[in-house]
């Protein structure tokens, strides 16, 4: 034990060594070697730390010794001595663990101030005010953290000397003023700790040691690292350095720079300092700083030897660098250096501006950029720069943003929309009646549903800003306003809605248009060559089709069906079909939508010619496509009261009694997807047939369309092949009767549990699996998506029993086990298969890493979603696990 | 090729060469060999059959030979020649393959007849008619089944000669008569097939076994194989056998005998016979036949030699026999012998008596008693002898059968079922407020809900018949009557219902009690002894318990809590409970439940001392406690349409407002189970505090109360690790409170698919696993059982794609492999754990066997299907794989 090194110099360091010497102390060594101005230190490793704990709360055997032997060595290179009278040496004490960490102790500073030292530095720096000024600071800190006396009773004795003063700021008080505070603060200490404050600094130095040691375990810190899955017994370093001031005169001061444009990737020096300052007059916002490019007009010669250091740092670190500085007595010091954080266009520019420079290579600028980030870059949005004020938020249930005039009304908002008009359509929910409204709405508010409801999922079909669930808000029919929190939004008001964050705003809001920029572009075209799954969107109209193509999908990996059905004009047809009492009506009904189904695969195929288009047959449960059942029941109840028309009421009861009949209780474990081809084999001949009806008259007009067939929510080997066969013996038919060929695929949706846990018998029947991870996830939880957000789920993630949203970000431990069961079954009885995902997961990075780690041919989400998708993606196959979230 | 034996005779083959001779030929050696007086004749082996597709549908080289060498000494056995005028030999030819197989070829009898040996059996019977009926039948059954002409046209035939003739029946028809026919047959066969009817008897044989052969092949017999995973290469045997007449006088006859009473099991023959006849005279009811002993007075040698025969066979095959014997000419002929069906008191007695007897082991008779025939004995059921008529029919919800006068209110069955008239409470669908007149009524019919729906369960769990979703039952509350195809039931009219199979009868119907015989008593202690898993009942009443008591069952394996919710007296404070603002007035509601709960578990704790109770905690959604969305949505429209008084309206519409709330579009998956507890730990601590509250006072009083504490809905560690932990602390609190101590144990149901799937991380905090296997089949398979039985499953199990209701039959190809999956990795991180299942699939025999074989602890099922369960598991245990089905 004795023999074991516990307290480095900053010299002695290496960046290597964060087991031992924490993040901090590592990087401080780091930068002390590659010859930085670094104030000296020392650091005390983690394994002392453990020791600590291994003896029972005791400072390892050796290390009083070694500290005071290391203090010796900082001592030497400063010049200074710790205590000394004439010329004190102070220091800072911090906590580093390996990683950093909220909750653990953060800083003491100005350590080694007593009231002799106090003396020696005002006779050195002639500042009195500042050095007694730093002295208060150092007792109350100390005495908080490290003696544990209640921060507010600093406070008191301070406001206490304003008040008499008749002051408002502290900057205020005087050399005076501050003297009678330290002596009261001791005071202060005296009382609840019954002991003086120490006067020795090694006394305190030896505290605060022993703090940072304790802060370890305290209990803010415990509970972060079982979230965080940090083991305990990692251990805490303690760094001690070397006080430097910017506060001592005119040629000092204190600043912080970026060393390129973190707001627009610019290469070029952007921060800001304050000649006689220290970093927290910066913030606390009194004295205006200059912009960095000042300095180099008022200490030309530092600002050149700043602007060398950035460059160093950068090329060191091979990343746009965030640099905290400080100029004491006509010497700069490097305080500290980290990756700066930074907009998404400011990270697209700099990755592709670095590979452009030769400083890194296409993989690492992949790895630069936070795919989701790039959300907003592909969305109208609100200008980040404005001003405004939120009257309430529902769940983002579609992103983008969107302005215009309130409208409760499907057909008003149709009306004024074809006018021209901007109109936001506000209602409790949307039904397929609301249709017509929303095509001509520039976005939705609903104050019921989840994000899966009616209105969140055509709106994200659209491509529309979509707020659902947003329960504040009260809505008045036949007032035609709502209220939310006292406020009243009439008709005709104008409001913007965010459906990226699920802010609602009264008025309008300054709006920024998407761009995909040349560097964005060039970045893509990197990732494209890099990745190894295809990226497809989910797309059911030609316009879609036409929007994916432009964000660079290579396929539609779900082209859903229904919402062709719930076109307004389409309506009436299809619940002529549902309503069928016989096979002969319903197939009556089906011949009309037949032409009209061929017309929309014809768009769509044309759309993507030459890329695949997976088709989904209809999915959803029929009574869909009725009205809702509790208003129906409700009107027949007022008819009847009103002595209303007996045969109308006759006919609602008859409907009624039908929407009875197909009232399901969980309607999403109901009579839906293959069940309705089984029950109704008809209804799925049509779709089948108008796909490849399209088909053959593309075909004949030179156009290269590859539809497939995909079947939704297959349990059993049976069901595929059932509906295969038909599916099969239709296509030849159509072959047959236009003379023209084309290859024949058919595959299935994996969303049931049975369906990924049976995927080698499935797979004999499929050409392709698509992973619904959206039922897949209500079936493996139990979750119906609808009633968990906004209700329950919000409790899971508050308890933290889940760390995400399972909707949002794939459950690998428990969804994610059935993918990857499903895929490797699919792929051993059927070497063949295509595997891919389609659910909204499709979207998301760290899924999308998830589907490549499991070996998936591509990734399918919505069409705004398709270039982070492609980032991702190229994300995991350059980096693998380490680049992205490993949730 | 060759030299392959193609052709056996019945002396050269034996029982264990069914592979080779097929099921009945097989069967036929053995007869022979053991010295049985079969008439003799020849199997053609499946080899034969395959041989025979294998060349494009040839005979194989030699099989012709060998069956003409073979022929020759079966000539010579029988003293006849196979075309002799004289003498001539007739056979008759069956199909046999392994397996008993519908749609393939049966019988042709009579082979050898024609004009030229016709005449010779008349010579030799002096009996015209006889011998030209013969003629007739061969020809008609050879030209169908070799020839292809069809059947009707013959049958044209015979009614132009009856009617011609100016009779009824065939038996009416004299020589004259039938030689008629045997012409017009010939010249339908020469008419439809271009060719005369072959007269060459060996040409009719190979003609014959040619068609066997093709029967193999035909649609039906391929789909059955497909169906039941017969191989298609097995091919079939022939079977060539001597004819015997039992109508060729008095010295001849023909009968039926069961070794044993098949209906009561009394050792002592039991069966029928006719003089002068054939089999098919005996089913024809023209003459009634005698009982079996009237034969000792009639053939006293026949029957002594028939009774020394039924003594051989069951000795030979250790088990009841259903054996054909006909007698020629004074001599007795065994035709067939099989196992005979038996009812479930006879198994029962049959099996005990042959162990005493010491012709079988306990083990063997445990297999001989299908576990699913002893449910009729376990309930009052209709007496099988009586006469009814059913007038609908609905979904068997809970089995047994109650007659009582229809009644549509729960009131008015309590206060009838108070005064001691039977009744039968008929509602659409029952809910919480039904609980009172449930209680006090015989049975349940409701004509909406399925197996799940809240009669079924509670019957269920009352132990009460029950028949729900029986649609065709349209009830009229305001007139106090329901109608049903045309038959109008008013109130206090005498219905019964059977809720084992969905009848319902107009009237009373006779019934019989349900009993367990002390042979039934015996069976299952032999079973007990032989059974490796326990047996468990659900159970959530003291009554419940102390009948699953009675029934055998150690333990508890589900005591539902949300059951005593629902009593009448607590529903309000209940919803007091569920409406509550504040934690406070909810808290003030549990605190008025405290005791009623500590009360229940008290008693059911009582019941079972010293077996194990597991409590599961509050399941279902708190909004199936509260009134129907849709009609109060009615009530209120109607109230406001009426000017009803606007203070009821504002409650009632507040209600609707929580109502609505709570209101959830898929309840299956949303905030039930544990979710609750998360939401809401206050509930569950509550209960837990009932429990050990309750356990605490028993021990006090010296029973030995073993709770374990079940949370329901688990799908990760998370939920558990956080729910245990208030359990255990609550539990200590008690200890304390008390100054008792008990042992403290929590565990989860599995019934999700992503606790399956995570079952390891689960495992950590889990005493025992409880699969829930009714929810597990539901998410799964993404079934809501509600909506899929009596809809669109019916479709599934007509069109073949499952073959079983899951609901039922546990679906060991997907579930099964979750619940395989959830074992093994739970017991992989807790050796300790307790394994078992509590769906309802844990009182259905196959899935019984399942459980055994995946390594449960125990299973537990409803009281009333202990037994039945207790047998299963004995089967499991002795017979493993091959006693059961193995769906």
């Amino acid at each position: 034990m004795a023999n074991k090194k516990y307290v480095y110099l900053f010299k002695e360091g290496k960046a290597d060594m964060r087991d031992l010497l924490g993040g901090k102390g590592a990087n401080l060594a780091e930068m002390t070697n590659i010859g930085l101005p670094v104030p000296p230190g020392l650091t005390i490793t983690t394994e002392a730390c453990n020791e600590y704990y291994a003896q029972g709360k005791k400072w390892p055997e050796g290390l009083e010794e070694e500290l005071k032997e290391k203090l010796a060595s900082l001592e030497e290179m400063a010049g200074k001595k710790f205590g000394d009278a004439k010329n004190p040496l102070l220091v800072s004490v911090r906590s580093g663990a390996k990683f950093s960490m909220p909750g653990m102790m953060d800083t003491i500073l100005n350590l080694g101030l007593n009231e002799q030292t106090c003396q020696g530095m005002i006779e050195a720096t002639q500042n009195e005010r500042f050095v007694l000024d730093c002295y208060r600071r150092f007792i109350q800190m100390y005495s908080n953290v490290v003696l544990g006396v209640d921060h507010y009773k600093f406070e008191n004795v301070l406001e206490a000397q304003k008040e008499k003063k008749g002051v408002q700021y502290d900057t205020e008080l005087d050399a005076e003023d501050l003297r009678a505070i330290v002596a009261e603060y001791k005071n202060v200490v005296l009382r609840e700790t019954g002991k003086p404050f120490p006067e020795d600094p090694m006394e305190q130095l030896f505290g605060a040691v022993t703090a940072v040691f304790g802060s370890w375990n305290n209990q803010r810190a415990i509970v972060y690292r079982k979230l965080n899955g940090i083991p305990d017994d990692l251990g805490t370093a303690v760094n001690v350095q070397l006080m430097v001031f910017g506060n001592m005169g005119n040629d000092c001061g204190t600043g912080v720079a970026f060393t390129r444009n973190p707001s627009t990737g610019e290469k070029k020096l952007y921060g800001e300092y304050l000649i006689n300052a220290q970093g927290e007059d910066v913030v606390a916002g009194i004295r205006t700083p200059q912009p960095i490019s000042k300095l180099e007009e008022e200490m030309p010669e530092i600002y050149q030897q700043f602007l060398d250091i950035c460059k160093l740092l950068e090329n060191h670190y091979k990343n746009m660098q965030d640099i905290e500085f400080t100029i004491e007595r006509g010497k700069l010091y490097i305080l500290q250096t980290r990756h700066g954080k930074r907009t998404a266009p400011a990270a697209i520019k700099i990755a592709v501006d670095m590979v452009e420079e030769g400083l890194i290579d296409k993989k690492e600028a992949i790895l630069r950029v936070e795919p989701g980030q790039l959300d907003q870059l592909l969305h109208r949005r609100i200008d980040p720069n404005a001003k405004f004020e939120v009257i309430a938020k529902g769940l983002p249930a579609s992103p983008g943003a969107a302005c215009g005039q309130v409208v409760f009304d499907a057909d008003e908002a149709e009306k004024l929309g074809q006018q021209g008009v901007k109109v936001v359509l506000v209602r409790t929910e949307t039904t397929p009646d609301d249709i017509h409204g929303i095509v001509e709405a520039q976005g939705v508010l609903t104050s019921r549903g989840g994000m899966t409801s009616h209105a969140a999922v055509v709106a994200r079909g659209m491509g529309k800003p979509c707020v659902c669930g947003c329960e504040a808000i009260k809505i008045n029919y036949e007032g035609k306003y709502f209220t939310v929190d006292g406020v009243t939004v009439k008709e005709g008001d104008v409001i913007s809605i965010d459906g990226a964050t699920g802010q609602v705003i009264l008025g309008e809001v300054p709006m920024i248009d998407p761009e995909i920029s040349g560097e964005f572009q060039k970045l893509l075209s990197w990732a494209d060559e890099l990745r190894t799954m295809s990226v497809r969107a989910n797309a059911d109209t030609p316009e879609d089709a036409a929007r994916a193509r432009e964000f660079g999908a290579e396929g539609i990996g779900l082209c859903r069906t229904e919402h062709m059905f719930m076109a307004q004009d389409r309506l009436p047809v299809v619940q002529q079909m549902i309503l069928a009492e016989t096979l002969e009506e319903r197939n009556a009904a089906l011949e009309k939508l037949l032409p009209m189904q061929q017309g929309d695969f014809y768009g769509i195929l044309k759309a993507m010619a030459g890329f695949p288009v997976y088709i989904r047959l209809l999915d959803p449960p029929l009574h869909e496509f009725l009205p809702n059942q509790e208003e129906l029941a409700v009107e027949i109840a007022e008819l009847k009261c009103t002595n209303g028309d007996p045969k109308v009421i006759a006919e609602k009861e008859e409907l009624l009694k039908k929407v009875r009949q197909l009232h399901e209780f969980n309607p999403m474990l109901g009579h839906r997807g293959c069940r309705l081809g089984v029950t109704f084999p008809e209804i799925y001949a049509m779709q089948v047939r108008a796909i490849y009806q399209a088909t053959a008259q593309l075909v004949k007009e030179g156009v290269d369309a590859k539809p497939e067939v995909m079947i939704p929510l297959v349990i059993h080997a049976n069901e595929l092949r059932m509906l295969r066969e038909q599916a099969v013996e239709i296509a030849k038919q159509v072959q047959e009767e236009t003379g023209v060929t084309f290859d024949i695929h058919v595959g299935t949706m994996i969303e049931m549990p049975r369906a990924a846990v049976t995927a080698d018998e499935i797979a004999e029947f499929a050409d392709f699996f698509s992973f619904g991870t959206n039922d897949l996830t209500q079936t493996t939880l139990g979750f119906s998506r609808d009633d968990a957000e906004g209700k329950f789920l919000q409790d899971y993630l508050a308890k933290k029993i889940l760390t995400d949203n399972p909707f949002i970000v794939l459950d690998q431990g428990g969804v994610g086990k059935l993918v990857k069961m499903g895929t490797e079954l699919g792929r051993q009885a059927n070497p063949k298969l295509k595997v891919g995902i389609c659910g909204e997961h499709g979207g998301e990075p760290s899924s999308i890493a998830f589907c490549h780690r499991v070996g998936m041919d591509y990734v399918s989400c919505s069409p705004f979603r398709v270039p982070i998708a492609r980032l991702a993606a190229a994300q995991a196959a350059v980096g693998g696990e380490s680049a992205v979230s490993t949730k």
